[in-house]
């Protein structure tokens, strides 16, 4: 599970965008010719102008649903609260896709909130009865973190007070919300959309979070990733 | 559940608008006046431009979740089409949607689409690796059955070579499908939020129509309904 604690040690930081390039060539022998065109075409749609935030998501399979929503639309980042409901994604929902999405825990919505915000997000929470902005709407010159809640009680005071910013999703029928699934894929497919055909808006991840990404990536798909990194990282006197 | 099998009477067939409105209105004293704005007020939003047909699914849950999306959106009438797996939409995920939308079933893909053609709509197939359309290209001018296959095989080759175009939704990731109930929502999202945006499309039901719409939910919400319209319409002479 690729769980990147924010406060641990990555291990490609410090490295120059050379040295990373460097490094990935000398793991990309190590998988298949495919695989790293995959990723080299891949991380292009690749984005943290949008993240996600999901607090208390009660079951799982809702979690991995949403997980594997942000790998199809490119989005990287997926930050889980865990007040109360540990999380875990479900291998069959998630088909995969937590391999490719980066999930970071955070003890409380405050410390999540902090976070993003001290890395320039917007906190947007979506809420079905705030008579606010549509999703539609949703100004996206910043990058936005797009706040999710459990299916019973929806978001917490604290993560309502706490956003910068509220949206809903258009409704007009007698059920007054979505499946927390369907809520997130259906926010992150209109403002994915909206964000990639508008060329004044910088979303891709700059050349050396590519390649950054990439790393990453490359230790999914190498069996025993972490220890091979450093045999490697030692053959190139790293 | 309002099955409401195409073979089957409708109750309120053969009577004038101006009957149906009388049978409207003594109905409606059996209910909340709030409910009766309610219905007032979402029977303008409800479209039988886009319809939705369902092959096969086989977790309940993600049918229900289709239905409830339905709702969310709309988009009155649901065609499932049972070749193996029967479709019993699961009251928890559903939320009471099954209530309000119109679901049909047929025996096989070929009653349904033909029914559907006869009806004068173009049949649509969503397919995740079909290089076609992007679901935020189709063509709406024509009413659109939207077809949405199974979880593990998805549609069937008769799905497929019956239909008469097909669509995608656009995906950046490694995860090459979203979750049936995912992929129905975004798909009915981009649709009708397009449809209703375009004063060329006649969605709306006409008067007509919308007071039919309004006695089948009446009917719904009115305790041992079938045997009250009987009464109130031996009380009307009708």
């Amino acid at each position: 599970m690729p769980e990147r604690k924010i406060d641990i040690q990555d291990p490609f930081a410090g490295y120059t965008t050379q040295q990373k390039q460097q490094l990935y060539e000398a793991l990309a022998e190590l998988y298949s010719e495919n695989k790293r065109q995959l990723f080299d075409r891949l991380v292009q749609y690749r984005t943290r102008h949008i993240a996600v935030v999901l607090e208390d998501i009660y079951q799982s399979h809702n979690a991995s649903a949403v997980l594997r929503s942000c790998d199809c639309f490119g989005v990287q980042d997926v930050h889980v609260v865990e007040n109360r409901n540990q999380f875990n994604p479900a291998g069959d929902v998630a088909v995969g896709s937590s391999k490719w999405v980066d999930y970071y825990k955070h003890a409380d919505i405050h410390s999540a909130y902090n976070y993003l915000h001290s890395k320039g997000y917007r906190i947007v929470a979506t809420l079905p009865h705030e008579n606010d902005t549509m999703i539609g709407d949703l100004d996206l010159s910043q990058p936005v973190a797009l706040v999710f809640g459990t299916e019973l009680t929806g978001l917490t005071q604290e993560a309502i007070d706490g956003a910068d910013a509220y949206v809903k999703i258009p409704m007009y029928g007698f059920t007054e919300s979505f499946n927390i699934s369907v809520c997130a894929a259906l926010s992150l497919f209109s403002t994915t959309e909206r964000m990639r055909r508008d060329t004044s808006i910088d979303w891709q991840m700059n050349d050396d979070e590519q390649l950054t990404q990439k790393l990453h990536w490359s230790l999914q798909v190498i069996r025993d990733g972490e220890h091979v990194l450093e045999q490697v990282k030692q053959r190139l006197k790293m």
